[in-house]
């Protein structure tokens, strides 16, 4: 598409008290914009990244037979009142409209988690031995209430999340499929560009085993995470035992960690809360076993830009890009604006279109080359002038210390391999 | 996919005081699930029914340069009180958690249009004619107090909106925008199955002129329009005016309608009250003209029911079905067995194979055929016992009132046009 038709444009300025490097590399480049503290919009650049790490994240939950709901934010009290989290402090309650602006006996609990709902829907279509395992998730919008939101988007109060359920006959059943996800997100992370690090975790009210959390290393993190690089001993701070890492002569050392996923083995707490029971193979009654498993896919976009960054903005990998190519146009001369015309027909018929942004512009060719490295677009195509003149064209990847020269048929089977 | 495998099962039961017809059947169906009054779930297969809306929403949105972009739920009251809106009725109001489940001096107003929070992202991006027209566009998540909540999808106190918004240096090119929009809108309601009607309403607070309401004629619906066949004659019947039907012989009869999307001409409404201001090709200072247009997918997808269904359920229009080919096997014998699924393999090599449902499960011809009807995929294709003994197969589209049957050759045929 062309930049000049982009409806965000790169600023400098930067909204007060935002300290979070993630946050103030999108807001720059235009990714994101400010709302309010720890909430965002997504603007069409921001959209599109989102939009890929989504992608991904459908693709892996279907692989293995995630399939897709959307479950509301307006949770009625009832359902918290049943698994008894009416009362935490994290959430956001509203309720009827009053006219003097304060709302009494709230009915609703804006969504921060969907264990309640799914298990009320669940008890509807499971009976039987014969109806289980399912898996159901949804990538929907959640509220915490984050009294410190200062960390962009590692930790909004507005945010997005990808959240599976599973559900079980026994604990066996549970415990193949828990494998099954954690190899789910390991492949997704893998194709996101992160190295998360799958760390052991307290279970909270859930269960007595540890569940376990997917670490990206990053002083950005606001977990601390004991890992041995030799044995992938790893286990966040609240539960670490040193006594633990047995049988390795690794050397354990802590790292600050972005907590990108976790899954937890729920057991019987929703099942009993909602009674999700199922006939066994001898008509007696079992309470189902349930799994959870989140990503924030806001918060990835926040750690992707943590990690894949230097001085002059983002550098986004290929896989989540907002776009493949950015064509920059240099020309000052008719011959020069044409031939950045014609590259950008040939990269439009081998991407779809909407996988180029050409910078088309009027502005300096400092300004074009900051925005493009701002924007972090994995490959830049220069078009100037001497280029022209030269019968060249500049190419340099973004994580590239310096340009390079190549001539048309180079160019041509560059374009065709992307 | 496997109908065996599928989270939903269709259901008699109803939840207590669901009366409109559109919930009944998707309800029934396991398209949707009730959560309280006015909320609901989409399960998976209203989720793909959904998508569909969604997609062909995009398509068109993007055709009219709308770029996507996601706004939040939590609009926080300085946006409101820019715009004086803070006050209405409809809005929930949120804010910091209280552990007495009281909450005073709310800070948030969850979303139900996004004028505010666009208007004060425009004037980041807008300084100079050159930076108009510009149009955005979401699909997200709203909320509003509705007291009475009884019409199923097509009025929720959440739901999904697709809101865009355009900026212009002045009328002419509002105008212009205007109309560009009112065509999309057609094509959209076209593609979907739904005959809308043009039909002018009142502007309320923010126009003079007229706006537009894209009404859809059906019983269900709760706004009353004054139509006229011959001349396209079409008004809401809150600004009804019998002298405004002037030089047509034809008659203005009553319809009880369905609003399903609706265009306005903001005018400076919004950029006064936040200052998106451009300056124009002499330098000088003008306020931004805007227009904003909302189309309700969850709503569309309650109207659809209610246009399209009988007394056995739903008829899906094509374009938004959950499936294209509904496969029952009724074999009780290993060849009928071996030959639904190798019809299956051909539907699955010539589609997707999330285009098909294989109704696989053990269950008797009667609920197999009945649950078919309900559900109302397009084309439904039976292999039975005694169709494999005949070498045939049967298909019926689900509008149609009889199957018939037909061969492989002409099976294998009718495959490759789907």
């Amino acid at each position: 598409m062309l930049q000049s038709k982009l409806f965000s444009k790169t600023t400098k300025n930067l909204p007060e008290g935002e300290v979070a490097k993630n946050a103030q590399f999108l807001i720059k480049g235009g990714f994101i914009n400010k709302s309010s503290a720890g909430v965002y919009t997504l603007l069409p650049l921001g959209y599109r990244v989102l939009e890929k790490i989504n992608k991904i994240i459908r693709e892996e939950m279907s692989a293995i037979d995630g399939e897709e709901v959307l479950m509301p934010a307006l949770v009625h009290k009832k359902y918290w009142e049943q698994s008894k989290r009416w009362d935490v402090d994290i959430i956001y309650r509203t309720g009827k409209s009053e006219k003097d602006k304060e709302i009494k006996k709230p009915e609703y609990g804006l969504g921060w988690t969907h264990e309640e709902v799914i298990s009320a829907i669940a008890t509807n279509f499971i009976n039987s031995y014969k109806d289980l395992p399912k898996a159901v998730y949804q990538i929907q919008t959640k509220f915490r209430v984050e009294p410190r939101a200062q960390a962009g988007l590692l930790r909004g109060r507005e945010f997005s999340m990808k959240d599976l359920y599973s559900f079980h006959t026994d604990i066996e059943d549970l415990d193949k499929y828990y494998k099954k996800a954690i190899n789910a997100y390991n492949k997704i992370f893998k194709r996101l560009g992160l190295k998360a690090v799958v760390t052991e975790a307290a279970g909270g009210d859930f269960t007595k085993e540890y569940t376990h959390e997917f670490q990206v290393f990053n002083e950005a993190g606001e977990d601390t995470v004991y890992y041995c690089k030799k044995c992938k001993f790893s286990q966040n701070q609240e539960i670490y035992n040193n006594s633990a890492h047995k049988n390795c002569s690794g050397e354990v050392t802590a790292y600050k960690a972005i907590e990108v996923g976790n899954v937890f083995k729920l057991g019987t707490k929703f099942s009993e809360a909602f009674n999700i029971s199922y006939l066994d193979k001898n008509g007696k009654k079992n309470l189902v076993i349930m799994g959870s498993y989140g990503i924030g896919p806001t918060r990835v976009m926040g750690a992707i830009v943590e990690v894949y960054n230097d001085e002059k903005g983002i550098i986004w990998p290929e896989t989540v890009a907002p776009f493949k190519v950015h064509l920059i146009s240099l020309a000052k001369s008719k011959k020069a604006e044409k031939q950045a015309e014609e590259v950008y027909k040939l990269l439009a018929g081998q991407l779809e279109e909407s996988e180029v942004l050409f910078d088309d512009r009027n502005a300096s060719a400092g300004a074009k080359l900051n925005d493009s490295d701002l924007l972090g677009i994995p490959l830049r195509i220069v078009v100037s002038d001497k280029t022209t003149a030269a019968k060249k064209f500049e190419i340099k990847n973004r994580s590239d210390k310096s340009a390079k020269l190549i001539n048309i048929s180079q160019l041509k089977s560059l374009i065709k391999k992307l």
